[in-house]
């Protein structure tokens, strides 16, 4: 017998789901159907900041793999189908699309819905040249907003401000970021480490505004002319809302779905619901974090992908799980790179972990090598274990995806002494001889167990 | 009651012992007197080849302190100071330095010596206008060499080889790398992967003979004119010999210190030699590879570094233990980069290891993003178990850095499963949704349990 898998939402943990159930089951065992409410599949949200700023044109580069390519693998991918409602007891999904409204019938369900952008309820949110950014569409109405606008504002200090923010620098279009955080980075960073990013944007040309929340728009006749934050209005003809995102779970409650703490559905770590052949996976879908074990909802296209990956596969027939996240995360601006991953020191103590850091400031290859440019790298262990709990780094080429490290050290249960011990590779063009992961883990481990070593 | 520690060898590990002996125990309770053979200490012998290109100017910048900041620490060193010889029993050393030869006393001990270069015994070797590469002195007597030669032979495709090659290129200097191995980089490397190193070499302008040995070196009126190889002659008026190096024990064996089986000094993981007090770290001793547990002499700074240290702790009253390596390394010819760590292969078959690899073909960034570079990544897991076993990376700017992922996860005895589904960083200009070390990664582990995931 054949049965019927609808996935709804044709980005990254969708069509990972239908990729991978589709090379465990053919056709005549698995239909596959796609709804996508937008006109694309398979497209890196993440790539769009560079299609603003005109690094990535046309804007089909960031596709990754087209609906005829998915036809090819007798995966039926329906564009501009938006699902409207969902019966889980029926099994039906309600689809409206160019002609009207259809009611399709499934045996699994993949629910991937992704998440919305966050728009505060304020005064003008709605004028024009008030934009958000998720989709490709936002991404192309941005760009071509961004061609004739003279002065921008970016609400909001975290991955999608910043890198709107360097789009417009590019751009040559002048532009402030606003956010309520103390600095930048606010919710990825500690303090110190925020410090140093608010540092390097205002360095490289961008107004920052920090510890401000932004109390309405200001618009004439229907079209905005800037922000009001703490009494005084920046003139703005284009604005960026980059505020966070929420998972979409309006079809999740129209059709039963439990919801976690966070507000995303709640998955196992298989990526099932509690509702029998119902998955979830993405953006709309809770992530247990790897060392706390508490549920969140970190909004990352690799945790999308992955757990889009897990859910296909054991549709398949498999057998896989998701091991859980510690929502790393990396971006850059200019030539300042940053990332982190783990626990900063403001969510261990708001968890109860008590542990100490470790910073080191040195460069990102050999001190003497030209082209040596500054970096910091901050560890987090727990005390009394010495383990491994997070990691931040902020600094100049190379900088960042250090980060990994970190990640596999925390994977595998590293205490900072290890990694500190660790054979690490060295080349003056790559580094100090002792990297500054080591040195900061070391500190860090130091501290966390009181000793010199 | 004062002791005295001396130390013989005055670079990475012998400096590094007695600083960290220092920071434990004041002068009044240990006397630290360091000898020298050469006029410097503290050096970056890394760093040469940067010199010989110009890249790095004046060379002292290499130096990363002096004696004059040693002896603010109380540390004692003695330039142009070679010790010719060891008496354990004594516990004496004897000194050449100008003005004659002493004796000198010691509690303590560290022998850190490190290694010399090999130079293959053949005609011509001792000629003008051919050097082996070491010391400072070294990298100026072949920087000066190679302002007015006019064609070089580089023998020997190791990372010395490779660094010396890319100078001379850097200087305009038409330079040809004659090795016996079937590739570049053939002893870090498995033969897939030296293929795009070679490759990328001669890509960038540099001659590459491999599979051949060199006969003898060619010269006239003691002046090199070229070297000798399968019958044919290739010009050179500057040959830099870069095959290899080996432990410096002749004073060990004078000493009567233990040698293990790779011909290096054998210590335990304090880098205590069997004579009570007398400690050996660096190139001329051994390290226990961290996989396997059989004894290696990697050469590398880093476990210079890291041994001196251990062996300063531990004279300092500390308790420090070398964890042991995976030979991990790193360099970059021109625009290339590579980098390995763990067992590759053929070692893994040396070692009657069973294992299976995985390779990806990918690029450092993004697809879509300008200035993503092909990057090939390999990994190897064990058979049964997947655990990770080795890694090796060749490819562009970028690459190379992300071997210490693997460095880490095989820290942890993490599997390439493990790996693959962990939580690795990801943003367009860092890589693609997929990082190339969890592909890799998951594809060794498929292969090594006969799955696919």
């Amino acid at each position: 017998m054949t049965e019927r898998l609808v996935v709804i939402g044709g980005d990254a943990a969708g069509m990972s789901a239908a990729s991978q159930a589709r090379r465990r089951r053919p056709r005549r065992n698995l239909e596959i159907i796609v709804f996508e409410r937008s006109g694309w599949v398979s497209y890196s949200a993440c790539g769009e900041p560079f299609h603003i700023g005109g690094v990535v044109d046309p804007i089909d580069k960031l596709v990754a793999r087209s609906p005829a390519r998915f036809a090819a693998d007798e995966i039926d991918v329906h564009l501009h189908s938006e699902v409207v409602d969902l019966d889980t007891a029926a099994r039906t999904v309600t689809v409206r699309r160019t002609g009207g409204v259809v009611e399709v019938g499934f045996d699994q369900l993949v629910y991937a819905t992704g998440a919305a952008p966050v728009i505060p309820t304020m005064r003008e949110a709605d004028a024009q040249g008030v934009f958000t950014l998720r989709t490709l569409d936002d991404a192309t109405a941005i760009k071509a907003a961004a061609a004739t606008a003279t002065r921008a504002v970016v609400v909001g200090g975290g991955y999608i401000g910043l890198e709107v923010a360097e789009a417009f620098l590019g751009l040559g279009l002048p532009t402030t970021i606003v956010t309520s955080g103390e600095g930048l980075m606010n919710r990825a960073l500690d303090e110190d480490m925020q410090a140093r990013v608010t540092k390097a944007v205002v360095r490289q040309g961008v107004g920052v505004h920090t510890g401000i929340r932004v109390d309405c728009l200001v618009g004439d006749q229907g079209r905005v002319t800037g922000v009001e934050a703490d009494g005084d209005v920046l003139p703005a003809d284009l604005v960026v809302l980059g505020v966070g995102a929420r998972p979409e779970v309006t079809l999740a409650k129209a059709g039963g779905i439990p919801l976690g703490p966070t507000g995303a559905v709640a998955v196992d770590d298989r990526q099932r619901t509690t509702i029998d052949g119902v998955w979830a996976a993405g953006d709309c879908a809770e992530a247990t974090h790897f060392l706390t074990g508490v549920p969140t909802n970190p909004l990352l296209g690799t945790v999308a992908n992955k757990q889009g990956r897990v859910a296909g596969i054991n549709i398949g027939g498999g057998d896989a799980r998701f091991p859980g996240v510690l929502n790393t995360a990396i971006t850059r601006f200019g030539d300042t790179e940053m990332s982190r991953t783990g626990l900063s020191e403001s969510e261990a103590a708001a968890a109860g972990i008590r542990c100490a850091s470790g910073m080191v400031e040195s460069s990102t290859i050999a001190g003497y090598m030209p082209g040596a440019e500054p970096m910091t790298v901050k560890a987090l262990c727990e005390r009394r274990t010495g383990r491994l709990l997070g990691a931040q780094i902020v600094g100049g080429p190379g900088s960042a995806k250090r980060i990994d490290t970190f990640v596999a050290a925390i994977w595998g249960g590293l205490s900072g002494h290890d990694l500190a011990m660790s054979d690490l590779s060295y080349a003056p063009p790559f580094s100090g001889v002792w990297d500054p992961v080591m040195i900061a883990s070391r500190r860090a481990a130091d501290r966390a167990l009181g000793v010199t070593t």
